[in-house]
């Protein structure tokens, strides 16, 4: 573990007055200062295009932290945090504005003794990530012969490979990949931290975690909302590039990952690069037989009247974006052979839910089930959010005075709890990256492999001039992502929308 | 399944004034009248030594019903069920008192078509157990050539393998081994009856129950009350014939067995025998160094001081009766070999609680033990009484920013919520006599191996002269039942004394 004198730094977000930067930066910087984990020597610098002071910006600092803080506002934590937060105006292209920044971040050296160390948090457009990354490297601003400078990218990382490889590229040129922390904001949840503890740390997981024992695994992340104000992006990207490549990719990879040489960064990410290299390619044949796309229209989502997709703010009348994903591929090695990773997304869904769903072989067809018929699998159930926990389906007597077998559930919530109050993803990871931990983090190949991967689902739908499936708002996608687990005599467990109940 | 027909008949109770017959069976009656599951075609005569009439009996167990029933008193019920007991006086031993009996009961076969089937349930003291039977041969009585004639014998059967032997055969004089329910009515739980199924109707459990993932197996039934009034009893019994060679023998094998060719009662019973013949053999050698027997002192339960064993009522000043036994013992068969079985169970102790503990071996030293120390095991415990379930310890990230790795459980319960109300376990039993599966009660050859077993451990405290260990009431046992774990570098698990919570 790090000590305090290591951690020190000024951070600097480009896109101090946005969305992100109001709902989770700053919070999550409260809360780690609330928790007093956060260094002495520790300042920041909001960077934004609008004119406005430091005490206007703290003020509005103030009311965010007040609404999106998991911890109560104590006014002397507060004071000690803002008054080391300033707020610099600047346009991400302008010169000049650099080296008032580099002045003003010289400045605060001295004052926090920081060292020199810093972290740029880029949470802007990533339309601005290139010249962000240029200017700083022009105005020797990513220079750490003396200290420890490092780079924040928030997603997407390009919207294909090529795009990708070329942002890379520039980021390279002015950051080595060790400084280069590339956010997926699932990586910090407290159940994708916990998979491998799970698996690796219990002696009746790790035996059955294979495809002796497994029959298939579902990956499913749902909303309820739809594209909210966000269709202009939303219009370019798509559940695919939004969800797939990054937050999907990466619950896969954790849930079929082989266990790494050690605890450290790069076994780890080692192993997970060599899940994504194991996918099955996907050819167009493939992709046109196993992987469904939707969109939604309009319906109703608890029992309120929603517009449809193509109704929304800056969406084309005639948009093809998929607002829905489901898909099936392979992991082609040893422990997975045979066995379907189901992967799914969607919004406009009748539950809020992201889990992993592995369910386990059925049993030889004798005893019990031969006395009473077909039984239900095993289930061992993720649970990502908004529940964090994890839950299993196995099959029990029900009590009385005869042999009624029944499923029942056997569950172990840690957020479900009052009292209970998990961190946010984004405390986590902005702690890590402060203390040069980049396990949580995307390493450059992982990107690149889960472009390839999504590329090629891409490809086929740019080339074919088919019409996207329509779902009913509220439904769980169209028909036919029933039919791809129907085919294999399968079906999808929507655990966000049942409540399992102990008999 | 039967149907009601097949399970008309008149159930004599021996010993209808006694504790069992009041706060059991009678209760059990009413509750299976209550869910409607007990036949319209059905009487009850219980005999008794006491004069009195039908009704101050129906009177008296009219408030028995009130006080230990599940259900609450239904007088519509309670009225159809009682108009059909009647008392029936006589001695045991008085011939004449039998040939009044079989009349009465030529009497109720017409009046209420139950077509001469009858359960005899014995719920005597076992000194009876042979004059009765032996007067039901001699007034042909057991006889069922034109009806079906069941015999229920409670506990204790025998005092020894020969004296079980001998009992045993005078019953065959009068019943075939078909007709013969002999009660362990921990059989009757419903975590007992649950265990096949957790077993062998569940992927997940199925193929880490055996040598290689399983490091031990604890089965440990703890009491707090003492001795009570049935000193007189329990001075010729003591803890390994009350407990051991019944009820947790039982547990053992059903915890040890192999699956079954077939859920039929023989199938079962076949393979519950193999355990008990693949039991280590226990040589003098052997029990000394594998069994701790122990005897408590004065103490304190709850907060409340209690006296010794030796100053209970009915108890010899010198008794050498063990209230406490603890030993380690093997199945030796392919799946047991090496995993050691730890019985426990004794009076005064700090909780009650009858549970079986599985204890799963260690992970490899390495990635989360390496890094962070010593991790807790995993346990899968099966919870019998009083809660009913199972829950399992596993180890996950505690949540927070820092990687700690904690012991969590997962419970699932089936009577701890409310509402919930498990049918006692002589309701179950009752009800498999009069449709006559015989499944949840032992057969001869279970009963003459479990003797076997115990013998060899009677005859070694037997022989040798030393005094027996002590205990403080409200401890768990005298200080060597530790230390046969601890010389295996192992440790009880208590349990029902612990709260495992969730984190």
């Amino acid at each position: 573990m790090s000590t305090n004198l290591n951690l020190s730094c000024v951070m600097v977000i480009f896109g101090g007055t946005g969305d992100l930067t109001h709902r989770k930066l700053i919070p999550a910087l409260y809360n780690l200062k609330y928790e007093g984990i956060l260094p002495d020597n520790f300042a920041v610098i909001s960077v934004g295009r609008r004119e406005k002071t430091t005490e206007t910006y703290r003020n509005e600092i103030y009311e965010s932290v007040k609404s999106f803080s998991r911890f109560k506002m104590d006014d002397e934590k507060w004071k000690e945090l803002s008054e080391r937060i300033y707020y610099h105006r600047q346009d991400f292209s302008d010169d000049d504005g650099y080296i008032r920044l580099n002045d003003f971040l010289n400045e605060l050296d001295k004052k926090y003794n920081t060292n020199g160390n810093r972290v740029y948090y880029l949470a802007v457009a990533p339309e601005s990530f290139e010249t962000i990354v240029g200017k700083l490297h022009k105005h020797c601003m990513a220079d750490n012969s003396n200290s420890w400078r490092r780079v924040v990218i928030e997603k997407p990382f390009g919207r294909d490979l090529k795009s990708a490889q070329f942002l890379n590229q520039k980021i390279n040129e002015a950051f080595a990949e060790k400084d280069i922390y590339r956010i997926d904001h699932y990586l910090g949840k407290e159940m994708l931290q916990n998979i491998m503890v799970i698996r690796f740390a219990n002696a009746f997981f790790e035996p059955i975690w294979n495809n002796r024992f497994i029959d298939n695994i579902q990956i499913s992340s749902s909303e309820m909302v739809g594209v909210e104000n966000r269709g202009g992006y939303y219009e370019k990207a798509g559940a695919l590039r939004d969800m797939v490549q990054n937050h999907m990719l990466q619950l896969l990879t954790l849930t079929a990952m082989e266990p790494p040489v050690n605890l450290e960064t790069e076994s780890i990410r080692d192993e997970k690069v060599k899940v994504l290299r194991s996918l099955q390619v996907l050819t167009p044949e493939l992709v046109k037989k196993n992987v469904v796309r939707g969109q939604y229209g309009p319906g109703k989502i608890e029992g309120r009247g929603v517009p449809g997709y193509r109704e929304e703010e800056r969406v084309s009348p005639d948009s093809k974006t998929e607002t829905f994903i489901a898909l099936k591929t392979y992991v082609e090695n040893f422990r997975w052979s045979g066995v379907p990773f189901y992967i799914r997304t969607g919004k406009r869904m009748p539950a809020k839910s992201t889990e992993i769903v592995i369910q386990f072989k059925p049993l030889p067809e004798i005893l019990y089930f031969k006395e009473y018929g077909i039984m239900e699998p095993n289930l061992l159930v993720i649970k990502v959010q908004p529940q964090e926990g994890i839950f299993l389906q196995f099959n029990a007597k029900r009590p009385g005075t005869s042999n009624i077998i029944v499923p029942v559930q056997m569950d172990f919530c840690q957020n479900c709890h009052a009292g209970s109050n998990s961190p946010e993803a984004y405390e986590r990871l902005l702690y890590d990256v402060m203390r040069g931990d980049s396990t949580l983090f995307t390493r450059w190949d992982e990107v690149e492999h889960s472009w390839r991967f999504v590329d090629n689902i891409a490809q086929v739908w740019n080339d074919e001039n088919t019409e996207i499936s329509k779902y009913e708002s509220g439904k769980w996608g169209p028909k036919e992502a029933d039919e791809l687990l129907a085919r294999d005599n399968r079906k999808w467990w929507n655990i966000g929308e049942v409540s399992f109940k102990n008999i």
